[in-house]
C-alpha cells in the first residue's frame, strides 16, 4: 500500500478545502493507493460528512496544533510537536507515509525536508521546482524557483541533473532536453554564474544538455524540458507568468495554454534533492489545487524518484 | 531646431523599412524637429521616391559602408569609417545632431554610445532601458535589459536614479514609484545583490524609491513606475514577455494589454547614462518600430533628458 500523507490544515482556507482536495483526488489516486489525512479529527470528520464521504476512505492522524503563516518555521516546527506539518514529517521519516504534501506554512514545510526528511547525500541544496505549461503541450521543469537565490554554478549543474531525474520518472519524459536560462543561445553569453554552469552541465554525461535556452523559449516548448536557474531568477520568472495570467484573464482573455497557467493546474511544488517526495501546494489552495497536489505527491511517490536520485548521486 | 538622426541602413529589412518608417514619422514629430537619415543615398531616394516622399523633408547625410550583424563591434566602427553608423555617432558627438537611432548592429551602437558619446561623468556603467505596458496603463521603465549581467549594488542603485529621471523628464511621470525587482515584498527578501541594492536605494533621497517589486507585479502597473533589475533578470523579463505574446497572439488571444508588448510598439531601447540621447531599435524592425524609435529618440532630446542626468551625477 503507497501511503500519501496530506496536510489536512495546510493553507488559508483548511480544513475545508485541503479535505474537499483530499476527496477530489480519491478517484484519481490509484487503487492501491491510499490517502493519510494528518489533523483535527473532528473538523476532519466534519468536512469528510458534509461532502457525503465516508472516513473510512482515509487514515487519520489525529493532531492538535497547527503552525500557522505567522510562526517563525524552525522554532514552531520544534515548539508546535503535534502539529500536522511536525507530526507528518515524523511519520514520513519512519516510513509510514511514502510522500507528505501541505499547502500551509512553506518555512516549515522545508524546515521538515532539511531537518527531519534531509537532503540526500551529495547533493549541495536541495531545490524547489516547478512545472510551467509549454505552446508545445506538454509541461517543462523550471527550477530552482525560490529557494536556492545565491547560487554557486555546482550547484545549479546538480539542478540540471536533478530535474532530469524528475522529468524522465515523474513526467515520463525519455531523454529530456536540459537547458540552462540565459540571455543568448550561443555558449559565451550571459553573467558569470551562467557561463560556469554551462561548461559544468556540458560536462554532465548523464544528461541531454542542449546548451541555453532564453526567456523567450521558456514556455515554448522548443528548447528544453528542464530549465535550470538560480531561484532568484525562477521566483520572478514563476511571478511573473501569474501575474500575466492574471491580467489576461481579467482583460477577459484565456485559452488552453493560459488555463495551464493557473496554479490550481499546477499541483505544487517538489522539493527535490531531500530523501522523501515532499511537495508544497500554495497557500491560498482551492480544493482544485490540493487534489493536484496530491496526484503529484503519488507520481512522485510511484516512479520512485527519490531512489532514483539518491543513486545518481551516491554512484 | 532639434535634429533626430536615424540610420537608414540599420536592420534586417534597410534601408525600406527604416526608411519608410522615417516618413511615417515625419507627421508626429514637432514642426521644429528634423529627421537626419544617414545612410546610401541614392537607395534612400529611391524609397522615398518609391513611398512619394519629398527628400526636401529630410537631411541626407551620405555614407558608403555599413556595419553588418556579423561584424565585430568594435572593429567594425574603427574600419568602416564611413559606415552609417560610425558616421552617426560622428555627428552625434560632435552636436550636429541632437539623438541618434537605429536598429542596426547593437554592439556597434554600444561601441558609438561607449566611446564616441562616452559614459556621463559619475555614471559608473551605462544601461539599456525598456518600457514595458501595465495592466494600469500607462508603461513602467525596466532597467538594465541586458547590458550589464554582473552588476554591483551601487550600479543597481544608480539605475535607481537614472530610470526616475528618465520616468519623471521623458515619460512624464510625476514622482515616479522606483522599486527594485525582488523575490518578495518584505526588505530583507533577496540575493545579496538585491539585499544591498535595497540599502543603497532607500538612502537616495532623490527618488521616490517604494520597495521590492515581485515578478508578479512588473505588467500590473500598482507597484511601480520604474523597476531595477541586473540585465540577466531583465533580459530575461523582458524575453520572456516577449515569448509570450507570440504565443498568445498565436493562440488568436489579444487585447490592448497584449498589444502594447508588441516590440513594434515599444520605439526602441533608449542608452541611458552617456552624453547624448541613443536609441536602439529591434533587429527586424518594421517600418512602424522605426517610426515609434524615430518618437522617442525625440522624445529623449526635447525633454533634455540628457543634461538633466548629466546634473544629477555632477552635483
Amino acid at each position: 500500500m503507497l501511503k500519501i500523507g496530506v496536510d489536512a490544515m495546510g493553507g488559508d482556507f483548511a480544513p475545508e478545502a485541503a479535505v474537499k482536495g483530499a476527496v477530489m483526488a480519491l478517484d484519481a489516486v490509484g487503487a492501491e493507493s491510499r490517502i493519510v489525512l494528518f489533523g483535527d479529527e473532528a473538523r476532519i470528520r466534519a468536512v469528510l460528512a458534509g461532502e457525503g464521504c465516508s472516513a473510512e476512505r482515509f487514515d487519520i492522524v489525529p493532531t492538535t496544533e497547527v503552525i500557522e503563516m505567522g510562526d517563525h518555521p524552525a522554532k514552531a516546527f520544534q515548539a508546535k510537536a503535534d502539529s500536522s506539518i511536525t507530526v507528518g514529517f515524523g511519520h514520513l521519516a519512519k516510513g509510514a507515509i511514502h510522500g507528505f504534501a501541505s499547502a500551509g506554512s512553506t518555512g516549515a514545510m522545508m524546515v521538515g525536508s532539511m531537518y527531519a526528511v534531509k537532503p540526500i547525500e551529495g547533493v549541495i541544496r536541495p531545490t524547489i521546482s516547478s512545472l510551467v505549461p509549454t505552446a508545445a503541450g506538454r509541461p517543462a521543469l523550471l527550477l530552482d524557483v525560490g529557494l536556492n537565490v545565491d547560487c554557486k554554478p555546482e550547484v545549479l549543474a546538480q539542478y540540471g541533473l536533478i530535474g532530469s531525474i524528475f522529468a524522465e520518472s515523474v513526467l515520463g519524459i525519455a531523454s529530456p532536453r536540459v537547458a540552462i536560462l540565459n540571455i543568448g543561445e550561443e555558449e559565451t553569453k550571459g553573467n558569470a554564474q551562467a557561463k560556469a554552469a554551462h561548461d559544468l552541465l556540458r560536462e554532465e554525461k548523464r544528461i541531454n544538455f542542449v546548451g541555453n535556452v532564453e526567456g523567450s523559449h521558456i514556455f515554448s516548448g522548443k528548447v528544453a524540458d528542464v530549465i535550470v536557474c538560480d531561484g532568484f531568477v525562477g521566483n520572478t520568472v514563476l511571478k511573473m507568468a501569474e501575474g500575466l495570467y492574471r491580467i489576461n484573464k481579467a482583460l477577459g482573455g484565456g485559452n488552453a495554454f493560459w488555463d495551464a497557467m493557473n496554479y490550481e493546474n499546477v499541483g505544487g511544488t517538489p522539493v527535490l534533492g531531500v530523501n522523501a517526495p515532499v511537495v508544497i501546494g500554495h497557500g491560498c489552495s482551492s480544493p482544485l489545487a490540493i487534489k493536484n497536489m496530491i496526484l503529484t505527491t503519488e507520481r512522485c511517490i510511484r516512479t520512485e524518484v527519490t531512489a532514483k536520485l539518491q543513486r545518481a548521486f551516491n554512484s
